[in-house]
């Protein structure tokens, strides 16, 4: 049990220091001795987990699509908005969040692995469905339509903003922008003036997740690993 | 004269390949022995206009910003439209319009040259400003803000649908959807119901630039290059 723990770490590791170097280098650029280097495992730890650099880009792509941290809301609306505020939060520190962007916006890179574009769709799609039945949408909106929309503006504003094109704004104030833009053709009125979309409203939710996470290890008495 | 049209045309025909090249295989990937073959010209022409891959990169990137084919509008918040329609048109059509977004999206390769977003949201906050001075816009809306998110969006929407995340969406179809998803939050309400966002808006204003250059040419006896 210990051993296969040990594994997951390594393999943990690995894949994060895949993404550092992905996210730096882009696809063709980066080697495998880069990636060594950064993780610090040997040789054979690697390709025990990966066989080929093109193993750990899926790898890095698999792990993409994550929730983490996101809380149950009675407002299925503020929770699909929780999903993008989240990520806005934690993806400038997560180089496994960030690395997917960059490799899918790769036109070479996406034509050997896809892209987690279309998996991120379906998940916030089917979020919206369920807060249309719940009467919090306006009567014409089509909720994979938006969410289409909404994954590519996300993901165009995570590209315009980390290169740098700011008037000082951070990744979560932009996106909490993007919210206020998109919500009033969203949202019905009762609801829209309900939701919280201020820029840290991502930083307080994942707060909120890891102080729960905590307590339930407490609770258990075992130590649970984010 | 002559000469020197002739010049203008092979830099031009120059640069439309490297846009392709670009486009298709990314900074790294790209070599000048392939931008030679599709621009089927000679090594010396293409050292003549350009030194190295990174002015070729620089020429491509500096052809950006365009608004060729936007028609002054009376309101200026469609104009402001105009410009992304129109884009959205020509975009798939040509490949020096999407081979920026590919250089600017790649870390390594806008390290080297920038990107040309600064440039797009400079020019359509001008623009947005002009139309709230004309009281087109809501009363809180920030031109500068509002057009740095749409610039993202836009970005975002085009990478995300070439990607061919699609439900067989075109990229005029997508961004006419955007538009749609903003405006509410922009215009105000005696505007946004005059504003056209039909999804064929980009063909229509540059079919009718094209016929405004015809007959400025046939008036003039002379011809005139798009």
């Amino acid at each position: 049990m210990a051993k296969q723990a040990r594994a997951i770490q390594t393999r943990r590791t690995i894949l994060e220091a895949a993404g550092a170097v992905f996210d730096e280098f882009g696809y063709e650029s980066a080697t495998i001795a880069e990636i060594l280097s950064r993780a610090g495992v040997t040789k054979g730890a690697l390709y025990f987990h990966f066989a080929s650099k093109e193993e750990l880009a899926r790898g890095v792509l698999d792990a993409a699509i994550t929730t983490e941290g996101v809380i149950p809301q009675e407002s299925k609306l503020q929770e699909w908005v929780d999903v993008g505020m989240v990520l806005a939060h934690r993806l400038p520190q997560e180089p496994l969040l960030s690395a997917p962007i960059r490799l899918s916006a790769d036109r070479r890179a996406r034509e050997l692995f896809g892209t987690s574009w279309a998996g991120w769709i379906d998940y916030l799609a089917e979020m919206l469905t369920v807060a249309k039945e719940q009467g919090e949408l306006l009567p014409h909106v089509d909720p994979r339509q938006i969410s289409m929309l909404f994954v590519s503006a996300w993901t165009g504003v995570e590209i315009v903003a980390t290169a740098a094109v700011s008037d000082g704004d951070a990744l979560e104030d932009r996106i909490a922008m993007l919210y206020d833009c998109f919500l009033p053709s969203i949202a019905v009125p009762g609801v829209l003036g309900r939701l919280d979309t201020a820029p840290d409203r991502g930083g307080r939710i994942w707060a909120a997740h890891k102080a729960q996470a905590r307590a339930a290890a407490d609770g258990d008495g075992q130590v649970v690993r984010g």
